[in-house]
């Protein structure tokens, strides 16, 4: 078992150099390094006596087939951000195969196929979109999305067909068997939750549902040295009330957070008076409820801002997703192979769940990384966590192929 | 009379076609659109029984001679900001060449010559400076400023001797003569003060001290999905307690005015949490005392949000400049030429009179202009007013002239 944590440690320092750049891990969508990363993860596939296949968006799909017919889906994806660590996707990825390893290892076969799924693109990195791979399998991703292009100008229909899919095609990636008996991903914490716990992995409750706002301040420029203060229609002190507003909110309401990370000042000179002022707002909560009466919140104390300052306010609604709650089912059976001191945190961030809740039941386990740092090279993890989550989901499986 | 402040008016329409871009106003230190206002004003000048010759630096001087030694300096600017309005610089330089007119047309001669002074750059538009024009006739201009180049890669050196002057004699521009009797210079107001009291001009009692100051916040950037809000490091908060405490402060404090106009968040994404922002803070009193306090009292606001929020706070002193009292003496007299409903008011902006205090004593006229808007196409005045300043400056050189 051990054995198998520090195998998977391994592999994600070998995919780390599945890199486009060199030096740090940037892997995307339908990159050459991704086809590297893939030649690894096929060779991992078929050595834990899976069939491999590569479907149209680019996903790597590996099963290793039960003595019944039904499915459980267990995966992650491969692509990485800019500068990205090395667990956040292949992690789950890894851990899915070394559980198939051990059944293989054992010469098991239990009632169902288990299929993992090593996603394509989750992070969006190469063309700004978003869960392209669990997507096509879900069946939602449309053809629009093929016009969208690249840094260099190059179309998603392009990148898809010089990896060697069919952009005519994605329709075919789609899950058309009987409804998979669960959907499994096995991701870093990317929070600090259960390091504050003390606890090595957790069970994902919900993902949170998430509002993201542009608000927009427009008040008057002016001289910073000539218009007395009681005469300013200042953009700038408008939109810092709301941020701290937004702040408060947030820390009164339990599993809420919401952030402005994002402020520009127009004209944005050190002597003039801000005229108006640009920000984002992102938030998020397990509650679609809570969530929406907390927007409605923030937007009326923007409303209320500008009208006490005297200043246009201009409120757009930029994109909005409901919060996916981790099936029950699913649920019980990682507290029962958890065992004692299993607890449930919410997922503050969107995961490949959201649009596989589409065919089936999710869950999510995850596991405990360093300071709650993710999206960064100093992404960490250690290999006893990794072997616990293992463990976790070797029992699962157990558990689900129980009479 | 009213026809003097018409011709004004015309005068001030036809420097706004001196422009280098077609259909605004945006006339740069030594340029072709400078080159063309000065064949105006110089013609102006000449008509108005001055002698003119022009500087190194590039600022026009028109003399009225008067039958005793000494001389009275008026002036303003001619450059201008880009896509700025008709009146700021231009309207001082028109009023004091018509005030001479009115003497040459009376056949007058007052007992001390009239230096009418139209400075060659008061914006710094061109190369980022500051008052060049009166920097040299206060023999203040040092020989590094000669390297500074603007947009075009054009030194300033290049750009004087292109223009008609010799960059290696700048100290020639300086005031050698006598001190003089003080320099008085008429300006629109750039504020919104004496239209809401209902005046057409004001007495302008100090030109305000300036702090400036660059503060940047560092906290920690991450997840806006994975970071509960009890373990955020939020850089753009802090910043906006200190923006909001810096409004309150001004507030409370009588002729002060302080901005933070320039605010720029790191990453600055709309699903990464600030974990740096750097900010501007410019803070104006005419009692340097009482901006000296102020400053303080932000920078300790400042400390203080850091170490309660946990951040690392690194505050840089951008710039300093002392208030200018303008002289008493002037200001009795601009009290007496105006007569009844004459008021001070301070000046934020800075002028030419900062340098020109250091060679003589000050004084500045405002006139009312419309919303307190300058440095904008919107910039007005009236020529009623214009009329009145007129009038104001030819019984301050009547009393000027008193025995």
């Amino acid at each position: 078992m051990t054995d198998l944590a520090q195998t998977v440690m391994e592999r994600c320092d070998q995919l780390a150099v599945c890199s486009e750049e060199h030096g740090r891990i940037t892997r995307p969508f339908a990159s050459e390094a991704m086809r590297r990363a893939h030649d690894h993860v096929t060779e991992w596939m078929r050595h834990a006596g899976m069939e491999v296949r590569r479907d149209n968006i680019g996903n790597l799909r590996g099963r290793y087939a039960g003595t019944g017919e039904g499915t459980l889906l267990v995966g992650s994806h491969l692509d990485s951000v800019r500068d990205a660590g090395k667990y956040d996707g292949p992690l789950g990825v890894l851990v899915a195969i070394a559980a198939v390893q051990r059944l293989h290892d054992a010469n098991r076969r239990l009632p169902f196929g288990v299929e993992v799924l090593a996603f394509a693109d989750e992070e969006g990195l190469r063309f700004g979109s978003t869960y392209l791979g669990s997507r096509a399998v879900a069946g939602e991703l449309d053809q629009d999305e093929l016009r969208r292009t690249d840094a260099d100008g190059v179309t998603m229909a392009e990148a898809i067909r010089a990896f060697g899919g069919d952009p005519a095609k994605l329709a075919a990636d789609r899950w058309t068997g009987d409804r998979p008996l669960a959907y499994v991903e096995v991701h870093i914490e990317q929070g600090p939750v259960l390091e504050s716990l003390g606890l090595p992995v957790g069970i994902v409750s919900a993902i949170a549902g998430q509002s993201r706002y542009e608000i927009t301040f427009t008040g008057e420029a002016g001289h910073a040295g000539t218009v007395p203060m009681d005469r300013r229609r200042d953009a700038l002190t408008a939109a810092c009330e709301v941020v701290l507003g937004v702040e408060t909110l947030a820390k009164t309401e339990d599993r809420m957070v919401a952030t402005v990370g994002k402020l520009e000042v127009e004209p944005g000179a050190a002597n003039v008076i801000p005229g108006r002022v640009t920000f984002t707002l992102d938030l998020r909560h397990p509650s679609d409820a809570n969530r929406a009466s907390a927007s409605e919140a923030v937007l009326a104390l923007a409303e209320k801002t500008a009208e006490r300052r005297k200043l246009a306010v201009e409120i757009r609604p930029v994109s909005e997703r409901a919060a996916v709650s981790c099936s029950p089912r699913v649920i019980a059976l990682l507290r029962k192979a958890i065992g004692d001191g299993a607890v449930e945190v919410a997922s503050g961030a969107g995961h490949d769940g959201v649009y596989m809740s589409e065919i089936t039941d999710v869950g999510m386990l995850f596991v405990r990384c360093k300071g709650g740092i993710s999206h960064h090279p100093a992404e960490s993890v250690t290999a006893a966590d990794v072997g616990v989550a293992l463990d976790v989901l070797g029992r699962f499986l157990d558990l689900l192929a129980q009479p």
